[in-house]
């Protein structure tokens, strides 16, 4: 039987060094690649990074998978035994500009389903982390249950770009919604945006093209308090392939759904 | 003469003063209160900064003159003198709802000249400071001059209501703007997007109604490092009422307002 206690330990224990990695990065210049499009930039330390927890994964846990951003991981098709779904740095533009606002983000499952979700803010030094069925905190500090929030009084995190004409989604949808928020935010790191619904500082989060790793440890996080995720469709996303990506407080997700993008 | 060496020393005293204040606060109730509008929030702790700061400026200068957001400082319709003005909580619907993300800022002038700007995001405890003509720093580290940014490299900070039909400005002309730029953000706090400016972690910001509380210590700290800040019809910004507003590195400030926002 899936030791879940140990994985969680070790876990946490990997995310931290990765973490220290980082921070003593800064120190030293950064070379930076381009993936094929030029606003997808990778780092040394994004494929550093990803090499160090594979290591230490495969090290220790040699019968389970890793699905990574950046490849070093297996070839995963499906979710049979236990999977780890890695980004080593989600929001690697801020990385580069800003040396903040990024995370490690690491999503652990077993048959598909969502046991352990780690988004750590490394220059605050603040992990989120879920555990299945015990709840979702940030450090040593527990987060409530989300209290239904009218749509006039919530934070979403949405970016300019879906309020103008785009392949993906029809914008006269998107506009109502942020002319009648309270606010809107948009920080460029999914995993952290994800952290910041689990944790009640934006309602909802909306974007339109995501992959596995940069949600699984969100889903985790937030189906522990109480929120929820889905596609902009309403339908559960596909942990093996690029989703549109809607997740927020449940009353609010509900509402924003059926009153406004699926109308 | 004014001894500007001990004023910058009192003021850095008195801002971490104050963020010592908030910090304290987050293990109390906060009581919030509306303004004229749902989305302008203001809270007790806003009006206590504000108070503080005032009785500290008064008992130490009391020839100087304050002009402060919550409207306990002086009636202030001209620059003459020293001024001081100040947003004790820039940011306030994040301060509500996160508990971060919002900053104290603090700009004082002579005869409408910049000489002091403090920006102090209290939760991290950085304190962007630029002293006239002796540079700009966050805490002990020296921000560098901006370097000149192409607009497909530059992330600039824009909310998503700016490129929607609006009543300030004609969205047409920012869409192609965020359509171009490598990436888009939105953190809700003025000055934070100012300091974040300063210290190149965003190329540019603009926003369409901003008070000089809000921009005051901003200016002082861009003015440092070689940026640019203007109205958006590219005039000089007025201390004395609410502006329109563009920050950013300079060739990047002439590029937009040149070829997409005055075109």
């Amino acid at each position: 039987m899936t030791n879940w206690k140990e994985i969680d330990q070790k876990a946490k224990e990997w995310v931290k060094e990765a973490g220290e990695i980082i921070r003593k990065s800064f120190d030293s210049a950064l070379s930076i690649q381009f993936k094929s499009n030029p606003n997808d930039l990778v780092t040394n330390m994004d494929k550093e990074i990803e090499q160090f927890l594979i290591s230490r994964i495969q090290t220790t846990y040699p019968n389970h998978r890793i699905l990574g951003e950046e490849g070093y991981g297996d070839d995963v098709t499906d979710l049979k035994g236990v999977v780890w779904i890695i980004d080593p740095i989600d929001g690697t533009m801020n990385f580069v500009h800003q040396q903040r606002n990024f995370a490690i983000s690491i999503g652990i499952y077993e048959e598909g389903v969502g046991y352990i979700g780690l988004i750590y803010d490394v220059v605050h030094d603040e992990l989120y982390h879920a555990f299945k069925g015990e709840g979702a905190y940030m450090n040593d500090i527990r987060l409530p249950k989300l209290d239904s929030v009218p749509i006039e009084e919530a934070i979403i995190g949405i970016s300019p770009v879906w309020v103008t004409e785009n392949k993906r989604i029809d914008h006269t949808k998107i506009i109502p919604i942020v002319k009648k928020v309270r606010g809107t935010r948009s920080y460029g790191s999914a995993a952290m945006e994800c952290a910041y619904v689990a944790s009640g500082r934006l309602d909802a989060y909306m974007t339109m093209r995501l992959a596995p790793w940069d949600f699984a440890a969100g889903l985790v996080l937030v189906n522990e308090v109480g929120g929820k995720a889905t596609t902009l469709e309403g339908t559960e996303l596909d942990l093996l392939s690029k989703n549109t990506f809607f997740i927020g407080e449940s009353s609010l997700h509900k509402h924003l759904l059926e009153e406004y993008i699926q109308k």
